[in-house]
């Protein structure tokens, strides 16, 4: 891209302290883009780049810019500056940049807001965090139904300031309850003396305030609407939620299940500038708690010490079957998790799910103890290195095999819907989760098959 | 809702065949939730629901089905109607209709196609799988800059049919080369005597119709925009891409990275339609690709029997220390798949990522170490469990476990960069996948421990 090329005269401009060049360049760069580039610039420089950029551009970077990047920023700032960009940020992104600051740079910019955006800002942060509220832009314009189309379009030219608005125009009544919406182009293509309410279909899709953020996601996906009317629990339209917002929090989910999947606490800041210690903390957790419960799996095996002296020939095979057991699980989880975050199952199918899961277990378990039985065989027959007793070691693997992937996949797929059940979040049902808990199971499976088919001959 | 305490009228008056009725009812419901109901009815009276409906709102009905129910459908319709539905049906949905049928149905559906439909239809298939061009849709409409924006609105009154116009015009020279996008905002609050020129910037983004899907994900998230212009190779406009279908890609990717991340192939379907078979040969052949891969820890115990002869004691830490070094890798595995398809790292990036797992890795293990050896000494002043030799299998145990679990992250954070690198999909670094993998070197980190430390007291 031609703009990459001009980086590094742009880090020249900067280096050469030329503000006014510097400014011409990028009045034509998309904010996303100067964005970019003030990550490649060194800390002292980036707050002199940033005051070098025309007013009404400077708050939509600044808006584009990671919240600790514009905590960084704040702190350089003088307050008349930081009031000037408060007062332009658009007020979902105010919302999300109070919302991530520390506690005490939050109240010092409550402080700087003007009397009205203050209002604002409290009535959004007073939303539930993770609800649809705290997304919210309150700028929008809303028309009456008895207006002719030629008013409502001077109405909107006088007070919709707004860049965020996309193509709707919204209809209340009186005391502010949404009514209607109605598109722009319907607005443009159709006869100025028309009233607004010949346009209408009394027919509206809006989304509550108090509503999670999910339900902004599943709505506009399930509409394709770019902006949905956001309203309180009266009725009352309080704003609007775009497109790129839901993509982004869509986004966030989707990293938020991945990483707790993974078997960690979901990192909330990108791989590469979240902090080393940040990063440990978030891993260090779920790693003690998987330990401490693998434990257990030790004291299984102190159990079957016994049978392990006398056939040493089993904990060779015990790795593979605690692995198949813990597979197994991992992906009916996986499935689960994805499905249960998409809304494609939902807790009142936990039965029919059970029965298929308790087929599908089933039929990979005698796929892999088919693989084994042949596998134990094949080997005693070239290297007799199973010794006599093969048959019943070959029978012990197998069986325990089916037995091990049919308990993985049932647990595995059974794990999210009891986490859900209990309001916690099912992702939590990690890959690893899955495996410690299948295989203290497998371990007892597996010697109880043995105890059972080895009687006589190695036992 | 409302509309769900409706169902059971309405399911009722298709019992009764009150078509009339119902398609009143229906008009004043929205297409993704006449396609919701047309999911909980019987499969025969499905095809009558879907004759009841008005002409324009069955192919939009239709396009928010999934493939194998629209193909269902179309197997009961008669070659008109299925004409009449292909005419209706927005250009980017026939591409994915034609994309996901069976070959033969869509040779079939291409001779009921008008000779401009399928002119168009051939051109979007033309375009590779999983490119943007699939995703375009070819109805959008674009004015020259020496109009009058007066000229232009009453082009576009004229030529735009389409729904999808979210609220950009786009300006083209006389080959179709794009130019510069619009707001329709600014064109309805200009003066209509004024030229396109004047309201000009010069500064468009647009994708590429050969860039893979992927690309438009980003560019959208990146600018925030709701349509992005697609071009062909010389630069001419074919079409646009929504930010319903970006939505969708998104998710879908998310859900695919998500399912091969669980140790598995991407269902491609929901868990709730995709067949029973169909879903066990997507876990089929991961499950036993690693199980054969698993075999290796049955041949690298037997390496270490007469260890494990002796030391009997040696195999009750043996899952411990396996599954925290599969633990440490999932992690790591989980933050690098997600980061790379982020765009958060890319391959370059592969050195730092490494010496920032390595410190983790260590770190992690140490902290592992530390519980473990605790615990062990612990136990042994308790119960007198582990012998007289504890102390030497303490430090055993603990030293495996760092060294595991620093092998596990490097080798978790490394698999997906040599996946990319390889051109295979980093998400095929599964946490089962790097569990397999840290297993087998597990065993060996372990009992060559275990033979240094234990030398002389227990083996």
């Amino acid at each position: 891209m031609l703009k990459e090329l001009l980086k590094p005269e742009i880090l020249e401009l900067i280096e050469l302290r030329q503000w006014t060049d510097l400014r011409e360049v990028l009045t034509s760069w998309e904010p996303p883009e100067i964005a970019d580039l003030m990550l490649d610039v060194e800390q002292a420089d980036r707050v002199l780049l940033f005051r070098s950029l025309p007013r009404d551009i400077s708050a939509e970077v600044f808006a584009y810019l990671e919240s600790d990047k514009q905590d960084d920023l704040l702190h350089e700032l003088t307050n008349q500056e930081t009031r000037e960009i408060l007062s332009q940020l658009p007020p979902d992104d105010r919302t999300a940049l109070l919302e991530e600051l520390p506690a005490e740079a939050t109240q010092k910019l409550l402080t700087l807001l003007s009397p009205e955006d203050l209002k604002e800002a409290r009535l959004l942060l007073g939303y539930p965090e993770q609800s649809i509220g705290r997304l919210t832009t309150p700028h929008f314009v809303s028309v009456r139904a008895d207006w002719t189309i030629k008013q409502a379009l001077a109405h909107i030219r006088t007070y919709d300031k707004n860049n965020e608005t996309i193509n709707r125009i919204y209809v209340t009544d009186n005391d502010g309850r949404l009514l209607d919406d109605i598109t722009l182009r319907a607005f443009i293509f159709s006869d100025p003396k028309e009233s607004i309410r010949s346009l209408m279909d009394e027919n509206v899709i809006s989304v509550s305030a108090f509503d999670d953020q999910e339900v902004a996601v599943r709505t506009m996906e399930k509409y394709d609407i770019p902006a949905l009317p956001v309203v309180d629990s009266n009725g009352v339209l309080i704003g609007i939620v775009t497109f790129d917002d839901v993509m982004d929090i869509s986004e966030e989910e989707a990293t938020e299940d991945f990483q707790k999947f993974g078997g960690m606490e979901a990192l909330d800041k990108p791989y590469n500038t979240i902090s080393f210690l940040g990063m440990v903390k978030k891993r260090a957790g779920w790693l003690v708690i998987l330990f401490i419960g693998e434990m257990f799996t030790a004291t299984a095996l102190s159990y079957f010490e016994g049978a392990l002296e006398k056939a040493i020939i089993l904990s060779m095979f015990l790795p593979l079957i605690m692995s198949s057991g813990g597979n197994s699980g991992s992906q009916a989880a996986t499935l689960m998790v994805r499905a249960i975050s998409l809304g494609e199952v939902t807790l009142k199918d936990w039965w029919w799910v059970m029965r298929r899961e308790f087929l599908s277990g089933l039929f990979l378990g005698l796929i892999l103890g088919a693989i084994g039985f042949v596998r134990i065989v094949a080997w005693s027959a070239m290297t007799h290195a199973y010794g006599d007793h093969y048959l019943p070691i070959a029978f012990t693997v197998s069986f325990s095999l089916v037995g091990v992937v049919l308990w993985g996949s049932l647990s595995g797929s059974m794990l999210p819907f009891l986490l859900k059940k209990l309001n916690f979040d099912p992702a939590a049902s990690s890959a690893p989760f899955v495996a410690t808990l299948v295989d203290v199971t497998g371990i007892i499976i597996y010697f109880s098959f043995a105890v059972w088919l080895l009687k006589g001959t190695l036992l």
